[in-house]
């Protein structure tokens, strides 16, 4: 079995409405020390062994878990071996 | 500066029905070896130098970022040296 955890964050590029939002509230609340916030997906998948557990997690999220269009992933595969 | 990765997921007592959602349109694209799904926020902070940085994000976390009635949050600080 494996475990995945993907990050799903929008481009550099794409304006973050919710992260501004949310460093707003943060100076309102004196953090002022915080200078940018981004916003993004966090996904924890539990997965069966499979062949090429990468490539069927790259498609995952190119076809469904991220839009692709303005949004960028990464993730991580962890092998757990059942105690 | 730093930079500071909040991690927010639901407590594994709440349901997620948009991990559920996420889970049933993985099967139907035939991702049968997908077990479980859940959905959490990634937040990426940028933080001037400030004393006691963990102190801190953790209030806002508290305050916040979490809504730690039915979300868990962890983070990870790390020193940007600007180049």
């Amino acid at each position: 079995m494996y475990k995945v955890n993907v990050f799903v964050t929008l481009r550099e590029s794409v304006l973050d409405p919710q992260g501004v939002a949310v460093k707003g509230a943060l100076h309102t609340m004196d953090y002022q020390e915080v200078t940018d916030v981004r916003i993004g997906k966090f996904l924890e998948l539990q997965v069966d062994s499979v062949d090429n557990i990468e490539g069927r997690v790259k498609e995952m999220c190119e076809k469904l878990l991220a839009n692709t269009v303005i949004e960028d992933y990464r993730f991580e595969v962890e092998e757990v071996i059942p105690s």
